[in-house]
């Protein structure tokens, strides 16, 4: 189910943001992505891949980028923000770090380990039950109720794309593939990818790995139009169960993007399978989204070099032993 | 059950090993260390932390560094080793790299990917049941059978001492910590690790971690004499079941190592699942020795810079997820 959005084409500043400042002021505090290859994955998938993970990073995704560099410039001292949990986490822990208070709220049924990482910073937790009410109405709600305190988007964002476009940035320093492939959710960490690609290395192809049960994305490139899922899906992918792309992530994805992989659930959880016997990495469920899109259209990425973005690694152990176990 | 060896003080030729010269040559064809920190892991240990993590290591473990240090040094065509499973896909792997054939005696409960890692490199497996004959015992029937062989020692060689000591020499230059908890099994890899100290970080404590079930060479630190098991324990450390310290391994721990800590199971499994939920580490039971150290003496480490040496992550899938479900 999709409505179409007259507000689609109201992309909004795209470019006041300076990539090589924000970078400059980033950097310092993260930790550098972790790279990672094995003949294992090689011969399972027909291509030469190179794992870029942000499992190590700090609060273990790479919404660590897109928090600080957000943080830094926010004005307002509380900020405010929905989260399905990993920006939430990262928001707190940017937020303590630039000397803000910080609000996040989060669906009810967000993983454990998520809603505890959030709070382990000192940020509250304000948990909304999705079915009911959704996350932008309850910020709007909270938003009203609090008054000085700043709101931000985990992906609509300048400075988080910017944020994340620091990960592009490492990637293509590191090498030039033939293409990356990366999670879908609002689009926040694909257009910071998409930006970097073309500073930094123009003509290598990005590609979205997205759930089939949350395609929005998909739809909204094949549309050329902006469209949303009525309601959050139930993907175990619980970082893209984000209704639609942001405004400014459409913008930039609808021409950066060579495509989008729309994943079948089964191929997430061998994905994840994949990752913790051949390369040891426990990853959450959106972050095996990329190499997943190897497993549902192996012919596209044959004899490539593809580089797989695994965005973070926080997940319920029971779901997690539970996905792994399959 | 121990028994005393008259040999323990033939400790053979240390020196002649120039570490830097190994360094040099393997340091190009091995990964570099990969280091982690965790609020969560200093919060629930009461130290700092740093991880020291070779299961991103080619063959997912340490054991990279010492097979290939070995094989570039042997001479005959045909290398041969015993090995729980670690040291042998890394000599396959080494082999293949140095143009070396190679045959791997195994004992027959290794953990099938640790059995399907040395033949994926193209090693030949020989499996032993290590109830009916030892995996020496069965090493020496194979070299009289095929001649012009060269047996290797997983850790009683002043090679594999000097590959494993760039590891610690990576530790080292990347920062000076109070101490470092290694794990103990046949000695290689802490005695490399104390090897490094020695020319590299004066002063800082070396303390092995060795299961209470296996605990032979908490034995021998404390009799002054190589003490060794009667038969293989069953701890869940397979890495670990060694019946006793090599002989240069020995001499070289009895006047540099400050300590063993002897780990209870309970312990390996909760360290298991803290690196899992911590810092997205898939850990095998030995590679996790280090942390439970921690979690068996804490207040030995109480508010110190403790390096955690992680020593790999191969490990059947099915006992994985028993374990960290715990």
């Amino acid at each position: 189910m999709a409505e179409r959005d007259s507000w689609a084409e109201d992309t909004g500043p795209l470019d006041f943001v300076e990539p090589d400042r924000v970078g400059r002021a980033i950097r310092p505090h993260l930790k550098p992505t972790t790279f990672l290859e094995s003949p294992l994955l090689d011969e399972r998938l027909g291509a030469r891949v190179l794992l870029v993970s942000e499992t190590t990073q700090h609060t273990g995704s790479f919404k660590a980028r897109a928090a600080l560099a957000a943080a830094l410039h926010a004005e307002s001292e509380h900020l405010l923000a929905a989260s399905s949990g990993n920006f939430g986490a990262a928001l707190a822990w940017a937020a303590a770090r630039a000397g803000h208070r910080c609000t996040v709220v989060m669906p009810a049924d967000s993983a454990r380990v998520k809603i505890d990482n959030v709070r382990a910073h000192g940020a509250t937790v304000d948990l909304v039950d999705t079915r009911a009410q959704s996350r932008q109405s309850r910020v709007e709600e909270l938003q009203a109720k609090l008054g000085d305190v700043e709101v931000l988007s985990a992906y609509d964002d300048p400075h988080v794309i910017a944020g994340n476009a620091t990960l592009g940035a490492e990637l293509f320093e590191h090498e030039r593939p033939d293409c990356v492939v990366v999670p879908v959710g609002g689009g926040g960490l694909s257009s910071g990818i998409v930006r970097a690609r073309d500073r930094l290395a123009d003509g290598v192809l990005v590609i979205g790995g997205e759930p089939l049960l949350a395609n929005d994305a998909a739809r909204s490139l094949k549309a050329g139009i902006l469209c949303r899922d009525a309601e959050e899906s139930r993907t175990i992918c619980d970082g893209a169960r984000t209704l639609s792309l942001g405004v400014r992530n459409f913008a930039i994805l609808r021409r950066g993007l060579a495509g989008i992989v729309e994943v079948p659930e089964e191929h997430v959880a061998e994905a994840m399978r994949l990752l913790a016997r051949a390369v040891h990495l426990k990853v959450e469920p959106t972050g095996a989204l990329a190499l997943a899109a190897l497993l549902t259209e192996p012919t596209r990425f044959a004899g490539h070099r593809v580089a797989c973005v695994v965005s973070g690694g926080n997940v319920d152990e029971e779901l997690y032993t539970r996905l792994i176990s399959g």
